[in-house]
């Protein structure tokens, strides 16, 4: 799946890289249209060959189309909550809870409750691991996702790999951007129209918007939402027994406290 | 997979419908890139139910298991089939063995050599049998879009569902354009060069091109060839049984005497 920006953790993304190798063959037509055909067509290989590799894994048989209909519908709702993403940032945002929703698909369901499922599945535990797992992995998952959000915003670009405020520029719909919209004073709420996605939004404009987003307060409530969300998470894992217990409180760590 | 026109069978494609609900909705953005977006993740999605079908066809798991393989490879040969095309256009053509390899990979291998097998290795068919689907299989599909690279130019759009010439407008690389140009005199090389691949093409200019692919014997080659792998496809039947044979003998027919 396609995110449409030019890089990807500091690198050519693979559309770009596709439309270099076009520019410097000198080729006919759009190095841009190549370079977006060709990424499209390796995504849809790419999602090939994963379904692939999950049946050439070597499990037995009875596990693999015990798991299958877990796999497929995890990948099912990651293309929904992509399009649920496209959706609210031609809408222009202007939804916490919309927002929120797009991260429980795009990232909470995909990134951990999925694989979490996906492994249950696999080795065949029982319903009542899985709704543990549910339990566990969507509040972690949300977090996870909204300190994306604050990272693509607040965080060091020498550990994230993006330029500082790369998602400012891009203006893209977050939990954060549809709380501080929420809250902005008039005068805030201009200063937030006039900058969010402009490509060309310089230092100072970043530093600008930056303030909007602490002095509103939904730099704060993020930061709290994080930290309830990973506590709802924890508290789910005791119903869960060692060493997963442990290892998964650590992943909740490790998602929720990273800086990049 | 995104062939990137506007219409297809004369309706607008998915990306242009998508586009057109973000401009009645004035949403923000570009509606072109929605659009695009939209269709990418519509496009992933079809792939994944399309396999998702498959495992819930209600044939019996070692049925399944066994054909999983033989998809997985006809999506991939598709997907290489597909770029394939996307750089021979990119190249600006010029090889009948390329054109020809793409027309292998993009339409033989999945119109009809990859669905034989399917079908076939879900009923369990011994490898000679597969072996004589692809000797029907690959050269029959050749043929059929030889015939559909003949439409996209000399077809009737009122049959074609596109407008006349469409390909000629798209630039598109068939292998009647690698034979025109291999044979072409320099006055009607300059003429290919002028009109193929301009969006505005004129219904005189396209009367020209198909003046210069009829008058060096670009048409014909492609007719006899069609003619020849259709021949070559109907002898491999008489390896293979009734009733098959005689609605493979059908389908040959069907595929490449169409008109639309």
């Amino acid at each position: 799946v396609m995110d449409g920006s030019d890089t990807r953790r500091g690198q050519p993304s693979v559309h770009r890289r596709f439309a270099l190798i076009h520019e410097k063959a000198s080729w006919s037509g759009s190095a841009n249209a190549f370079g977006e055909g060709a990424a499209i067509l390796l995504g849809d290989l790419a999602l090939t060959w994963a379904d692939e590799m999950l049946f050439l894994s070597g499990l037995p048989d009875v596990a693999l189309l015990h798991a299958k209909p877990t796999y497929d519908r995890m990948r099912i709702e990651l293309m929904a909550g992509q399009y649920l993403d496209l959706l609210e940032q031609a809408r222009g945002g202007g939804s916490v809870e919309r927002a929120l929703r797009v991260a429980r698909y795009k990232a909470a369901k995909y990134t951990v409750e999925g694989p979490l499922h996906l492994g249950g599945s696999l080795a065949g535990a029982p319903p009542n691991l899985l709704a543990s797992y549910s339990a566990y992995g969507l509040p972690l998952g949300e977090a996870f996702q909204l300190r994306d959000d604050l990272l693509g915003v607040f965080g060091d670009p020498e550990v994230t790999g993006k330029p500082a405020g790369d998602d400012l520029r891009e203006g893209k719909r977050t939990v954060l951007i549809a709380l501080a919209e929420e809250r902005a004073t008039g005068a805030q709420r201009s200063l937030i129209r006039r900058h969010l996605g402009d490509p060309s939004l310089t230092a100072a404009g970043v530093a600008d918007l930056r303030e909007v987003l602490s002095d509103t307060g939904a730099l704060a409530h993020v930061e709290r939402l994080i930290a309830t969300l990973t506590e709802t998470a924890v508290e789910a894992l005791s119903d869960i027994r060692d060493p997963a217990r442990s290892v998964l409180a650590d992943l909740a760590l490790a998602a929720t406290t990273r800086r990049g």
